[in-house]
């Protein structure tokens, strides 16, 4: 009867750290807590605990109870795997990505004015349109199955003639169909470069809140930015770098929303073919100009192969569809496919047919025209409410596209204090540092996913929090 | 005048390098041959030449010629990255990968007889009810964004419900939406295992195709199989090894086609408890039973979360949607739906949307009871052109479901040649050895892509290869 009650014990307590109940790092109840749950002595319920702590799943820590340190799952992994873990737990990392986590959790909260998602608002949603893309796509379907390794064939030629307006003039062969940019930048980081290769960076960039790049073990090594971006004049070690690229987002740079000049992008182009690092040059908000259409991109000046292009229609569209294209020398190109298939063996069918009728229809077209117009009332409010309540304590620049004012404060304040206290009141903001990885006097505003009274009410909270401080 | 012309012709060749026209250890053309090329003396190219060689893009080898040895993007890989390259050349991975690459090509030339593809012939695509799914996707459509990381709610509780069908009883928590099973793979290799753990599996197994886990740095470690599948009571070292999971196919094994009994699969179960390794069950073909049911999955009989299982709408619909599932304790679903989020933000909203009225609508059910029928016709077909054509050479065991028939050679004949001349008479086979890194007397004979008339046309001609040999 005993044996049994033990054996008992032992299975249940496995069965709550292997189903995740409770996971690794949380404390067992008490040995007292156990015993009267169970109905046996003390002495039954340590002779249990001492068997899973045999089996390398419980640990006594003493002040602390009997902790869970392993489960199945980890059991096998003395060191984590591919440097995962040790990665997103190592460095200035660390401190970002729990805010990263957060933030992330508060943009799926509705009730909360979204001064944070870099997502086009429900109400910018194409429905009319997709719905008649949708269902064409459906009543013309033949039979498919796995498209071609870089994609199918008919969204590639679509994408080769919308690129040729942009002054890229590349065959569909030297493009790769991608569920989005973010996993072009998963195919590079391990596809193309090597673990302790250099990955050059702006800084601040967005990508420092991804952890593609670390995750695959490169180092980040950020360059300052002004209005412009990056200055190639200013970029140091570069030359000296060996086993590195330079990613970069010249167009309505996330965060920051700045612009490169014509002037520049070619700069920057001639030191990386002097330097020969190869570009890669991020372009999902491109379509998204406000103003005037920006200079073309740098891909376009590209002579020699050096530039690798990603476009996306997640921002411009929808990121439902998760279509996105990687564009490069058809050698890097055939790499990159290669593993794409090794690794989900493309994109859906039913997206790519849908991307493919949204760029032949020219539903597209319309549908960013309308897109700009209305980014332009949300980003002149937004610039209004700003100059309004925060000319006093802090500055920014008008950006000229895209969907973010990247505000610099003038005072002293804690940032992570503004976030966690605008959050309190129902404002969601981005602290600049989760784009740098280190204290930052900054905070990002999107001013594409909520609405004008939101953002101006929002806007508003937030003076009235900083006056507090 | 020269140095212009010099420039030139460094230009014209790093072009050729960069843009993958002259791939790394492509051969340039001869000295004299650029001369005349360019109007110059042989002095001239052999200065260019020299640049271009200290540049590290070109080297001169005895006897060789000049060889490309660089460009922009190998240039920083000193190291090949995160091991992939070294894995895919590396030991008798070598061997196995041009002919599954070359497999790969042949498959889609659609003037052979493919005895190859593992995929349903086109003529079973559903196209009236995949039009109607689609069109009914379009209609209606409500604005979507990004989907939750674990998939569309909807679907993962179609899901959930398909799966209470085969004895898994689990919430819609514990499904983790992929794009297709290899995709599950590749999340489970970067992200729950260790860089030099071990992955034990049936031998042969059609993952020696692939170069997932081995590019992810795994070590393989096959184990013989029966007409069961794997003998839980020959597998050698599990309790030793550490690091370890367990990767099994055991409904209609590819590419053996063997089944696993009820009882061995809870003889499985348990010795994976006992020595605490973590079994990955992949049930792509589960619901491809020709003769009756198979028994239920090993994850039906899980109690402590020792078994992920996989699963997939690839094989029994279509490889086009990209669908596929993960299932497992909630803790190993959260990390996963975060890498995946880390990869590529996401599996398609039309897909899953797709998905989820294929289930829900019971069109899922009518589909492949209509293949199960068509399947057994192929079937039955491919093993009375087998009796016939190759008894006195060969044997088989009749497959009970799933999509192959696994033909081993009585006499010694090398399959290479066979695969080979195959391929030359217009028939497209599997060699055995592909999937086991090692001779095999075995070749893969797949009966659900080609026609009756081609099956047997296909195994006749085999006969005649046969007897010439």
């Amino acid at each position: 009867m005993k044996a049994l009650k033990y054996k008992q014990i032992i299975d249940y307590i496995k069965e709550q750290i292997t189903n995740g109940t409770w996971p690794v790092g949380s404390r067992l109840p008490s040995q007292r807590a156990l015993a009267s749950q169970f109905g046996v002595n003390r002495s039954t319920i340590v002779t249990a605990l001492e068997e899973l702590a045999a089996d390398g799943l419980i640990e006594g820590r003493t002040g602390m109870g009997t902790i869970v340190v392993n489960n199945t799952w980890t059991l096998m992994r003395s060191e984590p795997p591919l440097n995962w873990n040790e990665q997103v737990g190592r460095g200035t990392h660390q401190a970002s990505m729990p805010t990263v986590q957060a933030i992330n959790q508060a943009e799926s909260n509705e009730d909360l004015i979204q001064l944070s998602k870099g997502e086009l608002s429900r109400d910018l949603f194409p429905l009319e349109e997709m719905r008649v893309v949708i269902t064409k796509v459906g009543k013309n379907l033949e039979p498919f199955g796995y498209e071609e390794p870089k994609g199918n064939p008919q969204l590639r030629e679509e994408i080769a003639r919308y690129l040729s307006r942009k002054g890229i003039n590349i065959s569909s062969s030297s493009i790769l169909v991608v569920s989005g940019a973010l996993q072009a930048l998963h195919l590079i980081s391990i596809g193309l470069l090597d673990r302790g290769s250099t990955v050059f960076l702006e800084n601040p960039s967005y990508v420092n809140s991804l952890s593609t790049f670390q995750s695959a073990g490169m180092k980040l090594q950020g360059i300052p930015i002004d209005q412009e971006g990056i200055n190639p004049a200013k970029i140091e070690g570069i030359h000296q770098t060996k086993n590195s690229v330079l990613y970069c987002h010249p167009t309505f740079h996330n965060p920051t929303g700045a612009l490169m000049g014509e002037k520049r992008r070619q700069e920057l182009l001639n030191l990386a073919e002097r330097a020969q690092i190869p570009i890669i040059e991020d372009d999902v908000y491109g379509d998204l100009w406000i103003d005037s259409p920006p200079p073309r991109p740098i891909k376009s000046l590209d002579k020699h192969g050096n530039v690798l292009y990603l476009g996306s229609l997640s921002k411009s569209l929808n990121p439902g569809l998760r279509i996105g294209w990687i564009v490069g020398p058809e050698a890097v190109i055939d790499r990159l496919a290669d593993l794409k298939m090794q690794t989900d063996y493309g994109t859906s069918s039913i997206s790519q047919r849908a991307a493919a009728e949204w760029l032949s229809s020219g539903l597209y077209e319309e549908h960013i025209s309308a897109v700009r117009k209305e980014l332009k009332v949300r980003r002149n409010a937004a610039l209004q409410a700003l100059d309004q309540h925060l000319s006093r304590y802090g500055e920014w620049q008008q950006p000229a596209g895209g969907f973010f004012v990247w505000v610099k404060m003038k005072q002293e304040i804690s940032m992570a204090d503004l976030y966690r206290k605008a959050l309190a009141r129902g404002v969601l903001i981005n602290p600049g540092r989760i784009y740098s990885n280190q204290k930052s006097p900054h905070f990002r505003l999107s001013f594409a996913n909520a609405q004008v009274e939101d953002i101006v009410k929002g806007i508003a909270v937030l003076e009235s929090l900083i006056e507090d401080c």
